[in-house]
């Protein structure tokens, strides 16, 4: 297997791999230019989002800054927005549905390093995915852990630490989150 | 009454009004023209910043990366202090007193969207205004939700996620934030 | 005593003095020339921050957008990475050890106003050293406060708030920071 192989699979993986590395840069470059193409450039920004993505809808909005590893691994539903601020740090899939709002100072993560000292010191890292269902809002200044699944009409409370996987129509907050109302769609 | 006035006062409003969809590209214009204008030229950042808020000092300091809304709704007395990475969503107004000082990674957030799903997909949202007294510290990386009151000389620690409102004299923290120190002004 | 010795030993001090104000315009024009240099330059890069760093080792990567007080306070050892938007305020010196990681939109404060609403407003303020130990992981979205020492291999979990003083070999989380897990280095 390839060390994108492993990553991709949430094995152990060696993130100083040529692939990876070049892979990176380019989502860097990528993102650098994001960052630097005012919101005057609204299409250019939107064709330079969807070279980066994975996958994303038609309409889809995100705030400068915006920084992201390799932006391949991001797949993103119909009406994307994310505001200000946002890191997602895609090692692993972030799978997010349609209709999602991210707000500002957001990071997502999928990065995680090993616990053990020694471990950590060769720089060997692995990733968990995360899944965000349909119709989720995730408030201002939250973080969302690697491996966690968010699922459908989920609202995330501004300043929660989610670190672990909650069901669909739930307002979840607080470090670490937990349920603060059941929701009941209309 | 139009769009801009049903969000101003906390109505629910259509964000995609050509009236305010204007009014934020502009407030972006500004606002990459501030983070993009050198320290070295400090006193053209403070003409960028008095054009883009509606009232401020005289005094009026802010590090890059700052980011808001429409800059207009936010309005802050002398000696403003805000440091790097600030976010200010003004889609209510935001009135700040005199000699505060704002954290580096702050976000003071008015903006709101409908809990329930199919109102949230719709794209309607609304604002609730925050107010904070003279004299208030608000820490490093912490969250000031809609609608929060917080009164004179109001300290609030790092990272702590505010919200509900506040009175003075008051050193409040964590998620959410309390109570956690009565303050005697000299 | 100047206002910089005073500074870096703990007491108040006047930020608006002459050698404070020409140092921290020097670490500005410095970080900005770090963020708007490409990772295609990668090799600029480095040679940026080891210029803005009181001391570093061979091996350093810091993503941008990278911000700090004066620079010349920040220590850090061997192999120190350091991902998307993170603040360092080093009014106090920040001493970080060997193979350290810190994630995405951390910030790192030493720096600290009087409780006191008057002193505060007179503007003197004071600063607090950090020490991070070597082998720590400070995970994204982490507030490590003014004052507080960490041990070695400590690792710190995303959207921790940092409060106090931790020993070494723990797994430390939460609003404010207490010890999750006891790790047992292989």
């Amino acid at each position: 297997m390839t060390e994108r192989e492993k990553m991709l699979l949430g094995e152990n993986y060696d993130p100083s791999d040529d692939e990876l590395v070049r892979l990176r840069l380019n989502a860097r470059l990528l993102t650098e230019t994001l960052n630097q193409t005012s919101v005057s450039f609204s299409e250019k920004r939107v064709e330079i989002i969807k070279s980066l993505f994975g996958s994303t809808g038609n309409n889809i909005h995100i705030e400068s800054t915006f920084n992201c590893d390799y932006g391949l691994n991001i797949h993103v539903g119909e009406n994307f927005h994310a505001n200000f601020g946002c890191v997602i740090l895609d090692v692993a899939e972030v799978r997010i549905g349609d209709n999602c709002f991210i707000g500002p100072q957001v990071g997502i993560y999928t990065a995680t390093h090993p616990i053990d000292p020694i471990q950590r010191k060769s720089g060997i890292e692995s990733g968990k995915p995360v899944t965000i269902g349909n119709n989720c809002w995730i408030g201002g200044h939250a973080t969302i852990n690697p491996g966690v699944t968010l699922g459908e009409n989920v609202v995330v409370a501004s300043g929660a630490v989610v670190t672990k996987s909650f069901a669909s129509n739930l307002v979840i907050g607080g470090n670490p989150a937990r349920v603060l109302k059941v929701i009941e769609p209309s």
